[in-house]
């Protein structure tokens, strides 16, 4: 059986029906409710479904309510998005992509940002400490995370100011005050908490698609000069707090059936609470473009820690969960040059500089560029459903802050 | 002037009417609302001021409201628990503080925590870096501080539940789980913001009391061995996420304008966005209780980054601030043994364990045990106004997790 929709989708589109991601629009003139993504298309939930969860410019209210009505919702818009009977019903509920604006899918709870590439994690380990182990000895018994700013997590396209801030160069004696020089991108994937959890409890590995509604795409802005200086001992903060950019769409869990796949081989065994009975390593083929050109593939199915056991660490402690809560895999990069998610990687710290199509060069981010991270999965039926985009602009700092 | 209140308080209470701080509470049968305490009393707001901005269950709506709405409402209810005449009105709307539950005064947006006491970060670079200086190269340059999990601040009195989770004693060879063997207390001092600012827009120290609206007392559980394990390099996460206690009452900026002092010297001067005009130093006593008896007397007058450094520090960058934004001072010790705020230090990491009345010692905290701060400080009129206090008891490990 294939299943198609009446609605036309292109060749090649993100979204066939095997897909259906979640996300926040707002027509023109109309206030903001929620939405599915069908081909070119996005179809009002709010209007077919189900008034009080959808007319509202959040996914949180609908996440809320847990997988089973996750998964019934689901069915009911596949069928109405495959049944030519529901046609004249449904057609003046979709809107074409390109007359709306999308939003920022959800409201943030908590933010955390992990650092589960085995390859990211010792890249940046040979460049910073080239004469210890790549990885700290906790790295391969945890998932390092550490909690980043819910309320700067911002929609795709909104323009990324450059910061600024202290950094001290090396050889400076004191810091000193000023834009960051050392902008850069972290291609990462992100995961968002429907189903809360209770304070004092934990959630196990096999609680995963309980919890998690679905994936995202995040580019996690990082200014590499201000960091540095700062982030000792008590970790990143101004360095990554002025902008965390998320795709519009929000792949269900559901949809990603077919894209799971085993973490790689995890040496030592984790302890008991991060192991995993079935596999939640997922087969992304992610894809960075600067200005257009692609300048990295980073393969997420690479990532030592799988979502799961990111979920499980994070709440062992006893945090609960809440709805909304937000937690991204860290950089993703591959055992390969050109599959590094960060500019940092790309450029080995500047040793190798990107050379552009137009000539130009780059070590970290110039004022005007434009960031794109972009991914594709298996679906169902033999599909390749897509994740749409994140993108991001730079503008040059505010001159008073310069 | 004096000014008093026709509502009897008694000396040395916390709640004269030169305090008024704000709180949400639970009457017997009745929703949570926004209340003020005087003397042993809460007035409730809702009723005698404003059902839309009051009847909530939380004070975000009214924080938000910006600086004039809190001083107006502050002027309002001050005549109205002073002036005779309006005894008859106000009196049905006080409540018995024993009579109402107190609850988390407001919605967490993001938190952060800062390392702002010289003498803590002195103490904590002593015990565990005893052959390098005790202070990192950044910390005389800014206010080093990390994000942490909003989801889990939680109500004075909440229990606590003893963390699990991976720890590593220096001799093992591999981490263990397990119940943290190592937990302990961080007496803070916290800031709460009511309005917030644009992403992009940096707020500066001069307008700390344009967005702050007001100061209650934190206890920032700590589980140091879990944390020790995790921590590098991104920075402390589950060993502090489990939770971070509140006290039920936010006490506005307005009450502590008599408690206003300098910072000590600052030396290197700080960057231009870290000086301040005015000062925003606040010299409030604290006092930290174990089961009743008195350990440490910390003094806030001695922190060395003021809360209006910690603002401008956290914004600099661009990061928007949110109604609801929490900030905490870090751990407060002054230079006296008795002054330190965490356990680590008053038992100099072991050392020196604390022996207590009933003849039992500690170095860390036993199941059982109750922590208990208050702080005071200088207000209007000669009085001295009080925070009321954060406490919480730590209860055992959930076995499943043991």
């Amino acid at each position: 059986m294939t299943v198609t929709s009446w609605v036309p989708v292109p060749a090649g589109s993100d979204f066939p029906v095997t897909n259906l991601p979640y996300g926040v629009f707002e027509p023109a003139g109309g206030p903001a409710r929620v939405g599915v993504a069908i081909g070119e298309h996005v179809l009002d939930l709010a209007a077919v479904l189900d008034e009080e969860t959808f007319a509202q410019p959040s996914l949180n209210t609908f996440m809320a309510q847990g997988r089973e009505r996750w998964q019934q919702t689901r069915a009911r818009v596949t069928d109405l998005l495959t049944d030519e009977a529901h046609r004249s019903e449904v057609e003046p509920a979709l809107y074409r992509l390109g007359d709306v604006r999308l939003l920022l899918p959800f409201s943030v709870a908590d933010y955390v940002d992990f650092y589960a590439s085995e390859q990211h994690a010792s890249n940046i380990g040979r460049m910073f400490r080239p004469d210890s182990p790549p990885l700290m000895p906790n790295w391969k018994h945890l998932p390092v995370g550490y909690h980043g700013r819910a309320g700067t997590v911002v929609a795709s396209d909104t323009p990324i100011v450059r910061p600024s801030g202290q950094r001290k160069p090396p050889q400076a004696e004191a810091p000193m005050f000023g834009p960051s020089q050392r902008l850069d991108i972290e291609a990462e994937v992100g995961f968002v908490v429907g189903a809360g959890s209770d304070l004092g409890t934990a959630v196990s590995t096999e609680d995963f698609a309980e919890h998690v509604f679905g994936v995202c795409l995040v580019n996690d802005w990082s200014a590499r000069d201000i960091q540095a200086w700062e982030y000792v001992p008590l970790g990143p903060f101004l360095g990554k707090s002025f902008a965390t950019s998320v795709s519009p769409w929000i792949v269900p869990l559901e949809a990603l059936q077919q894209a799971r796949v085993s973490t790689p081989e995890q040496d030592p065994q984790p302890l008991p609470y991060l192991r995993e009975k079935q596999p939640w390593g997922l087969d992304l083929d992610l894809e960075v473009s600067l200005n257009d050109e692609v300048i990295a593939r980073p393969p997420f199915d690479a990532l030592y820690w799988s979502p799961a056991q990111q979920l499980a660490h994070m709440t062992i402690n006893g945090a609960c969960l809440r709805t909304g809560d937000f937690y991204a895999s860290g950089t993703v990069s591959g055992s390969e040059p050109d599959q590094r998610g960060s500019l940092i990687e790309l450029s080995w710290n500047g040793e190798n500089p990107l050379t552009l199509k137009d000539g130009s060069q780059r070590v970290f981010l110039a004022d005007g560029d434009t960031v794109t991270i972009r991914a594709t999965a298996p679906g169902a039926e033999g599909t390749r459903i897509g994740f749409g985009e994140v993108t991001g602009t730079i503008h040059p700092a505010r001159e008073e802050l310069s």
